[in-house]
């Protein structure tokens, strides 16, 4: 196996959040999105709608490389912000695989699968913030601003 | 493909919870394995130590069917108290599985790992008992006594 | 996590082979399930028709336990004579999970799915008989009586 | 969810193979890797050595996009020439996901892996083109140029 690293690899960065969302959290995803993009991160998501596609939208238009990692079997059904996408056809079984590919992981309001998410990326030990999202045990911050949230987690990834 | 049920399938309950846990948790771990037994129940757990392997033991001496569903790549690393054992070799990507595979679920206690689990359960629409467990929203039932989680959830069964 | 092994654990024998068969196919993996049951060993398979549902009868009548791996999301869309149901929503993803759950495996005719999983079974390094199957490179032995399969296989594994 | 197709999205050519090779096959692989990004698609593999990383460093030279889909945990163990990588944990698992999320396949030499991810790829009646690797059945062209190997794939997805 070559474990050569590649020689300056992108940061990969989670966003986890459902699939239809208000215009507010819409916004602040696309934000969240376009401010991993600036910072020279690669967006992973769900590949689907809502916080997923505002996200992707934000990180796509600001340049940035974005991987759909799909649910279902035909990855022609992620949002046309998708540079490329990874159709798993594993259903809820797909949540495990963002978490694992990611640096940090950022959670955009949400909901049980959101919640899932956030319970693996806990369980591997990986950066998190919230962004208006599960507060839980409060060991990770939740916040409402998305710079910040972008902010928070690059200092975590350093 | 086959679609024939079983004649009289059992009902498959999931126990999700911690790897490791106190007496107390332990004992009501058992519990709730030895009463999933008694009402026919098969009796569906992550094959490990802690709440997996005391409910394990308690159903398995009640006289239960008991499957592992483990993160390694070995079916021997179950613990004593299975019937069988399916390996997965996915690690976290396990934790799918058990909602999935289960009528009901009972979270005993546990972490993030079991908070994963209790979010894949919710997002699948399957009924869920809580056994001094995370409360979270309060969209399913939080109880101390064994006997009476397993009541609750067959009772949502029915 | 505990990796204490069960005391006397089965041998858990995996078969692999089409959704739908002849009556002489049928007749074949019949004998299969029932000569593993004989020896004692757990049946492991994809839980559905064909192949899946005569070896998993013949085992189950002659007192064996069953596992059923299946594609889909409901476990009780194994065939009848299953123990218990691991329903794992992964579509031919779930081909991975028989030979790594398996000490060996029994390739019973089939098509691209079984071949699929032969060559998982090699890759895994684990020992395959083939029962009127792909012949593949003749790394192990192809026969088309099921008695002497199951000896051929229970000789590797001892 | 949204269903909404990216307004033109890239073929996603899925490349299998060892992940050690001689010096031959290594050179094939890279030529099938420029070409096909040269038509403009998109190269998934698994993100190893040998014809991954070949194909790899081949599609990414000639400004191609490169996604790896790793058995591992780690996504910083995919080669030099990745793009972007999903770390799946599976080990052989992740086999299903390189077809799944492909439009066709090319199987470059290998052995027992790329032999399952060929079943796989056959049962998911997916366009599939082999160079000097496994002929099977017949049912794919099986040669030994790799520009011949990515022309014949491209008709079939016409």
């Amino acid at each position: 196996m070559s474990r050569q690293s590649r020689t300056s690899p992108s940061r990969q960065i989670g966003i986890i959040g459902a699939g239809s969302c208000d215009a507010t959290i819409s916004a602040r995803a696309e934000a969240v999105g376009r401010e991993i993009a600036r910072r020279g991160g690669t967006l992973l998501s769900g590949g689907l709608g809502g916080v997923m596609e505002a996200a992707s939208r934000g990180a796509r238009e600001a340049g940035g490389t974005v991987i759909a990692i799909l649910p279902g079997k035909d990855h022609r059904q992620a949002n046309r912000y998708a540079t490329a996408a990874v159709a798993t056809g594993f259903g809820e079984g797909r949540n495990v695989l963002i978490p694992r590919s990611s640096d940090g992981v950022i959670a955009v309001s949400g909901g049980y699968g959101t919640l899932s998410e956030i319970g693996l990326t806990l369980k591997m030990g990986k950066p998190l913030v919230g962004l208006s999202t599960w507060p839980l045990d409060g060991s990770y911050p939740v916040v409402d601003d998305p710079e910040e949230a972008v902010r928070l987690l690059f200092e975590r990834l350093a």
